[in-house]
């Protein structure tokens, strides 16, 4: 039943792909008209039959954006998936694909939102524009919950509707001229991002790279962690651990190395750490815990993992006054003006929630959730294991790289989805380094993990 | 003290400018170390006397951020009312300023929020990730809502979490080669924003304008709508009806020159109409009742000023198919592809509230919320004219444009906030072709209002 309601979810997102289809129209007439004429409507005969018009503007398509392969990632994942349910109406799909959280948010939080959404209908309740940098009390929850021993401070931390909407912003920050560094295989944001930013060469289909992009392999060979000698200099450098989608969360020694490298180099880090609170081990939950961080990365996080808001959207920033240009200019400074132009601070009632979630009940169940996807995790692993793969992260993160080797991951995918029905992430969706590998993520409703994994062992057995 | 609540709300989304102050360091070292070399830590020594290290990344500032003059316009009168605040402790400041929405939200619209909030804490109430273009029952709703006699369709709709965050992300859309025009005097995230994305040249002083951005003068002698006669071909057009902030709605006869004009250019029209919800004569509430528009134009539109989300975030953008590049490639499509990338969805919480505003029941107090603010409107017009002031506005929107001819509109603000405390917006704020004109709100408590007219036939009788 849960299954099926996920499915239906699902199918919701990819309702774009029915529009997207559209543009397969042939036009008959593809002149141009000049800027400045007046164009009269041409009129053309679309394939097969239907009448069309096709007045075109005279605006030209941002070139960026016709750089980027095929889909976003995860709206790609939907579409197959939504295809495969057409094909097998009765079956029972699971997803273990696109890394959305399952379980019901604590009661603790959620009643904090109702209230606030209540509130707002009472004189003394109501609040209308927020800070755009997020609620006072907010930051500083954020900041003393988890930048207390690192000394990062209220005014530090900007509140956001997610992390990934914040690393687009980030991309505006930045701007068109920065070189950029990411691990090899990373989550597809920040690929895309820089991508449409311009900050990127075209597509190299041999290679499966965007020019102009340092793509650092992380491997089983190098623990995950790239081999910094034999990465060039770049403006910023994306890092994400524990890393989408490997499951990697990187040691204290290494993440030291990194903090020095992009120090050497003059770059600015962007540290990713939407799934520190995974962590079990004694990495660090925080680049900022590695001395000399402030004055080189930025760290993005979000409440989506933690707290099961992938849907209610909240996320955080934290950007160091010590963080500086080359002409010694605060990038929060900058940052700062963009959140003001170009974003107007988080829903209030999300916000709520946010702060619900710090409480200490708030906490510990958030931890109590967090704690959940773990067992799922392990469940995955075991299987796996028991089959004779090699698997990877798990430990300090919901998610499992499996390794498939010789194998293409676009395949394995397949033959998994149509043979058991169970949705995973080809590994090639997160970059070249990703080939041979799939990732299973363990949000997912307990039964349905188990029942994935008897179906992974009837196919792989 | 409600006027005090207002205060201390406002007061708080000033806190980055303790922040943004500290950048007044002199570093005594501006060497720039070469990237690649190992750059030991610099120490310097700060005025007066706190030491900080004054390490530098080797990133370069993004030159389009530096190009923008002082902060955002609404963040720096909220910082001067703060300033005024710690002057005058006992005020009773009342905000006519921002434009920000002050009235309770109607419970049918945030219960319908508390029940998706709790819902959220159950098995079958949970969900995760949303489409990234809005739930389909909002965009169908939205489409009937306001579209249906114009043929849009729920699939032309992104959701989003408000207006000032889909003109950023329609900027990122276009790319940083395309010219635009503006309405001058206007709402100033469209200029900023196409500053941050690099498509301008420098401000000029002189004109206090940014090169390569066309100013569309509005002025009582024209009516407030452009003489397109002498509007240079631009890419892009915003165009905001009812104008933010002179009030003025356009006419069914001007938007079809606009329109045609815009077709003439191949020029694409982001027509944003916020405020269109104030009309009460027989103007457009939609750009697209303009036959021709949907080859042309896209809407962007909130539920800010409608049912006072400016705190809970949620607005949306209508892109028709129809709407293509020069090559014929879809606008639209390139779109969605921003929302996936850049963007998750708006909080599936604002998200009931929407559903819930566009139900017959919240429809109503939604209008009747509108009603309120237009009431305020008419006493603001009322005072201003019976001084002797003309204005402007008012009839069709919540801002009445109050004329003081010869004055500098900063100077007036000032005036006006040290005499009566009342918080306005200068009109120079919105671009050259504001000066001499102060933006009233009538978003304002009742009582606020008229003390607030009081004051203002106090000071000006």
């Amino acid at each position: 039943m849960a299954a099926i309601q996920q499915s239906l979810s699902t199918s919701i997102s990819s309702s774009a792909s029915t529009f997207l289809g559209q543009n397969k129209l042939r036009f008959r007439n593809q002149n141009v008209s000049m800027p400045g004429k007046t164009s009269g409507i041409v009129r053309c005969v679309a394939t097969p039959s239907t009448e069309k018009t096709s007045y075109k503007t005279q605006v030209s398509r941002n070139e960026n954006l016709a750089k980027l392969q095929a889909g976003y990632l995860f709206p790609e994942i939907a579409r197959r998936r939504s295809a495969h349910m057409l094909k097998h109406p009765d079956a029972q799909i699971i997803s273990l694909g696109i890394g959305d959280t399952t379980e019901p948010i604590p009661e603790v939080i959620t009643s904090a939102m109702a209230k606030r959404a209540h509130e707002l209908s009472t004189l003394n309740g109501y609040s209308g524009y927020g800070a755009e940098q997020g609620e006072k009390q907010l930051r500083a929850s954020i900041a003393s919950t988890y930048y207390a021993n690192v000394g990062l401070e209220e005014n530090e931390i900007f509140v956001s509707d997610g992390a990934k909407s914040d690393i687009s912003r980030l991309q505006v920050l930045f701007g068109s001229n920065v070189s950029m560094a990411v691990q090899d295989p990373s989550y597809p944001a920040y690929v895309d991002s820089s991508v449409i930013m311009g900050q990127t060469g075209q597509f190299q289909k041999d290679v499966e790279k965007y020019g102009n992009i340092a793509y650092m392999r992380c491997t089983p060979e190098n623990g995950f962690f790239p081999d910094l000698s034999s990465v060039p200099r770049t403006d910023i450098i994306f890092f994400c651990s524990p890393n989408n989608p490997t499951g990697s969360a990187a040691s204290r020694e290494q993440l030291t190395k990194l903090v020095q490298f992009a120090k050497d180099n003059g770059s600015i880090l962007v540290y990713d750490s939407a799934y520190a609170m995974y962590i079990c081990d004694d990495s660090p939950k925080s680049i900022f815990e590695i001395p000399g961080a402030k004055e080189v990365a930025i760290e993005v996080s979000s409440f989506s993992k933690y707290a099961g808001f992938t849907g209610v959207r909240l996320g955080w920033t934290a950007i160091p006054k010590a963080l500086l240009y080359s002409d010694g200019f605060p990038v929060a400074k900058d940052f700062n003006r963009i959140v003001c132009t170009s974003f107007n601070g988080a829903s209030n009632i999300a916000q709520a929630g946010g702060l619900a979630c710090l409480s200490p009940d708030g906490f510990k169940a958030m931890m109590d959730v967090v704690g959940y996807y773990k067992e799922n995790t392990q469940i995955i692993m075991d299987t796996f294991n028991s089959l004779g793969y090699k698997v990877y992260g798990g430990k300090n993160a919901p998610y499992v790289w499996v390794h498939f080797p010789g194998r293409s991951s676009w395949e394995v995918f397949s033959e998994i989805l149509e043979k058991t029905h169970v949705v995973t992430t080809p590994g090639s969706g997160f970059g070249p380094g990703g080939e041979g590998f799939v990732r299973v993520s363990a949000f997912g409703h307990r039964e349905n993990v188990i029942e994935a994994c008897r179906r992974f062992k009837e196919l792989y057995k």
